[in-house]
């Protein structure tokens, strides 16, 4: 158990990143990985668990993680961006946790059933990979042996379920695993342009990596508040589904200057969109110039990939060995 | 799905080997390893399904198994014995496969209730590795995509598990795995010298690797037909804990004979033990005689094993390539 700061954490590739991902999630990764040793993975096995029944559209998603991780700001040189499939140690720590993890733990966990229910209902999960995917999740973070995950408030429950496989190990096998902590991540919502959730599936998402004037086209005909009929009539920024984005996107003074304009009707919405797609495609500007360079070099991105594959390969073999030694299976 | 006579099985290494697993498992893979291609494995981690609370017993039993293996009569040159934790694509293709196998069909496992009540109630064997050993099973044969697996009758349900779960994966990602067929062993049921079921645990067990004057020391003492109390008092075989033996080890003729014999009270036990415990021990010589190469050798088995998981990590690597190459997965 050496003192460390490690951290690990990993995204399904099931897409494309929005600026909901991006808040919430990928700030706190760029934020970390300036002062930690990071494992950050693309989770393609993860992604098995609801894609069983049509793998093949995985790999396509791959690439565009990476180039969304980098185009968000985290340097592949300063973190290890890695393909969980590819470094096997992942699958056999897995195997050897499940031989301590009780069923029970899996079926009360609260997520295992919400996730169920959240998903389309013609796929059947009740598999045993996707019963035991906390078990995998474990391994994935456990295999690091990290100082800390960064979660959000609901993910809490798997991390103590992590926390929890590591304690029954180290009861079981001796001390090995020190227990990963929470790097609570701070979560400002951005809801969609529709002010509902921001999801593709719903149509209201701002993609990272879409063109700017693509994203001005789609600020404009975004509903504002509904009290602002007339030019002369008096809004609140309060009910208005722009202005969560200033508070992101625009500084602060100004925020308050706009809002007290809204109330007094002495700015037009047209006009307070403007300022907002100024700031906005200004935010994304930096995204789309560290995204050119894969444009320049479509390989990039599985150059990136299979040089962390082999930093988090070593790094896990280390870990596996020394678990193996410990449980005297180093044949 | 080439053609192929692919045999695949395992043991687990529990303990040393005595004739009631010679009979009816070992002699049938000294058959087919004569004229299939056989891949016979170590289950390491199987044995950790129920021996997670203490591993490092595991180790020490390894190295005898194979020594049993070789001095039953299986060569090391026409077969691939190996190391299952060794070949870390078992653990992969496990994962894969769980994420199609429904945990209904894991909870209705005939065999699932019925070891687990066989089993010392202390352990707590409720885990989630515990209940899906059949899916590990099922890739540890998977894996080398056999043609066969030798089985008893009692384990055809273990197999047909598994051939469920190559249908269902063949369903899902098309054609790849053969159906495994099972290649039903002889099993010439071989009682423990009280006539109970042979078994360690018993004391009633004659070890593949007993000294023959041993042997000879433990037969002397066996009870026979009760109906014998003087010389003349004529016996019945088919009462006699000694008789079986005969029936396996005494050529066919002299088995009339000596039958015969003991209904007209013509021959006396002693004489009948001494016979028998000739012939045993004649069937057992050259099991000792094979295990001196492992005596001047004491790496042999090691090296045995490190040959054999290269051969098997090739071939497993074959298989689990062309997998990830119809899954997409081939990054
Ligand atoms: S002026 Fe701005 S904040 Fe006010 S309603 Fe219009 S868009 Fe929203
Ligand atoms: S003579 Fe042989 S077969 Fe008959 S009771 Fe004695 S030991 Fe058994």
């Amino acid at each position: 158990m050496t003192a460390n700061n490690r951290i690990v954490s990993g995204m399904r590739p099931t897409g494309p990143l929005h600026l909901g991902h991006y808040f919430g999630v990928l700030d706190n990764w760029v934020e970390l990985h300036k002062d930690h040793q990071c494992f950050f993975f693309v989770a393609d096995w993860h992604a098995l668990t609801t894609e069983y029944a049509d793998p093949t559209r995985i790999k396509g998603f791959v690439p565009g993680l990476v180039q969304d991780w980098v185009a968000a700001g985290l340097d592949p040189a300063r973190c290890v961006m890695f393909q969980q499939s590819e470094v096997k140690e992942h699958a056999e720590l897995s195997l050897l946790l499940s031989m301590i993890t009780p069923v029970s733990w899996l079926e009360r966990n609260p997520t295992y059933k919400d996730v169920r229910d959240q998903l389309d209902e013609a796929k059947d999960l009740s598999t045993f990979g996707f019963l035991g995917y906390p078990v995998l999740m474990a391994s994935d973070i456990l295999i690091y042996r990290p100082k800390w995950v960064p979660v959000g408030q609901d993910q809490l429950p798997h991390l103590e379920l992590t926390r929890e496989i590591a304690r029954r190990a180290n009861h079981l096998w001796g001390d090995f695993f020190p227990e990963p902590e929470a790097k609570l991540t701070r979560a400002p919502k951005l809801p969609g342009l529709d002010g509902r959730k921001m999801s593709k599936s719903y149509g209201n998402a701002i993609s990272l990596g879409e063109d700017l004037d693509g994203v001005r086209a789609k600020i404009k005909p975004m509903l504002t508040c509904t009290k602002r009929v007339r030019l002369k009539d008096p809004g609140e920024p309060d009910e208005c589904n722009l202005y969560p984005y200033h508070l992101l996107f625009t500084p602060q003074e100004k925020c308050l200057e706009i809002a007290k304009a809204c109330r007094e009707a002495s700015i037009g919405c047209g006009e307070c969109k403007k300022i907002m797609g100024d700031n906005l495609t200004a935010f994304l500007e930096p995204f789309q110039e560290r995204r050119k360079a894969f444009d320049a070099n479509p390989d990039l991105a599985w150059d990136i990939l299979r040089d962390g594959n082999d930093r988090a390969r070593a790094a896990a073999r280390q870990v596996i060995g020394e678990l193996r030694e410990k449980l005297n299976f180093n044949f």
